[in-house]
């Protein structure tokens, strides 16, 4: 488990206690593409090929699996060094981004083709429909999944589903590297994300909705709130965008035909 | 208020109803140093000079407010101009890679040199102690004096106290926005931040943690959960480290001795 006990003391009201918390751990991790030192990301230290192969996707730096020539990681280093077969670096017309997962020793920030108009990205047509009953049991099963955030409380979760199951869970103290993790995890699987539904613990910013519009992702399920970006955009793209999806009920912001 | 109201579908059970939602407002605010365009940061739109200043002080880049020559904020382009006497422009001790895109929009790509190494920061000395209730207390208000928060559920907020009262208190989209406002509203408004207690409804990363050692801040205290190398800096820095600060109970991770 990704996870680190420590000596605290608890208080509650006048009575103070010695106890042990369990607490996530937070590490950073540098990726490299084909050589090049790309961005130190901090994150829980597990599964870290996903993470930078889901990070370098979202980035538009990795277009499909078969561009891989390897992937290394050092986990002394803390490092993951990925090389493709289309050389690609990140360099043209790139606007400078904070990553906002944490921030160390090395690169806090990088270069984004990130972009919040609805027409720099393809709209979403998967024809799929969800029972609005199934979303919440799915819900249920996620909120239950995470061993992590039971124990420490301290981590965010993201899933990919299909319309009965969960196929795909991470957790991260970072939102964006829960993400990052679970679309790194598919691609190198192999599993489609454009018939999917991906779950997030987090609040959806127009950051989160964007990655799920790059995977085609039709269905983004929050537990907690979106802003009012990322439902402008799910709107234009023709995506599904639900928050509060707790206990039996939910807000749909945008594509509700698909929650039947 | 930076929430703007949507028509949405509410679901509960078998009922759908069309109903009206408050969201919270994201909108990209790029900051310019000395000319130079620096970042653009995904923000809620209020108090763009708090966040600027803060954002730039918390980056090394702005010491103190003497040094401030001008600030300007362009509404409309959503836009902050901050000029220093000291013409600082992000590169000293900094590894600074430019690349130039062929559009014309040049873009630059900084690494910086922020640690997650205890020796450097300077250890924080402030010997103020606050009584465990207090804590509680503030946290109340704190939780309470959210206006933004309780209309749409999906922002953060940071606050600046006393041993007695919460002084100043933003709220943002980003936990890390919320921050640097309220150590840029401080520094704008000359109060000392090194006797202050700073309360954070986000979880406490790394970055969180350096960001209130910068300023000098001996305790921090969150509704939600640190990380373990969170508390290993505030171990390293003598700073007081509360998490889950919720009804009556805390967990005080670091710096027992300031909580009476």
């Amino acid at each position: 488990m990704e996870a680190e006990s420590f000596d605290i003391v608890r208080i509650e009201e006048r009575v103070r206690k010695n106890i042990s918390d369990s607490v996530a751990k937070e590490t950073p991790l540098t990726i490299f593409l084909n050589g090049q030192k790309y961005v130190t990301l901090f994150c829980t230290p597990d599964k870290p090929k996903y993470l930078a192969v889901g990070f370098l996707r979202s980035e538009g730096l990795l277009v499909d699996k078969d561009d891989i020539k390897s992937i290394r990681v050092n986990s002394q280093r803390s490092a993951v060094r990925v090389n493709t077969k289309s050389k690609r670096i990140p360099v043209e017309g790139l606007t400078l981004k904070r990553f906002t997962s944490g921030s160390g020793k090395g690169a806090s920030w990088y270069f984004t083709q990130e972009s919040t108009q609805a027409e720099d990205y393809q709209k979403v047509s998967a024809r799929i429909k969800i029972p609005a009953k199934t979303i919440s049991d799915l819900m249920k099963t996620f909120q239950r999944g995470s061993k992590l955030f039971t124990a420490t409380g301290g981590v965010h979760c993201a899933a990919l589903c299909d319309v009965k199951n969960i196929i795909l869970l991470n957790e991260d103290v970072g939102r964006h590297n829960a993400i990052d993790k679970t679309f790194g995890e598919a691609m190198l699987k192999s599993i489609p994300t454009n018939d999917k539904i991906l779950l997030t613990s987090g609040r959806v910013s127009s950051e989160m909705l964007t990655k799920a519009a790059k995977e085609g992702v039709p269905i983004v399920a929050s537990i907690s709130a979106p802003t009012d970006l990322a439902i402008s955009l799910a709107r234009s793209l023709g995506m599904t965008l639900i928050g509060f999806a707790r206990d039996k009920g939910m807000n749909v912001y945008s594509g509700e035909w698909r929650i039947e």
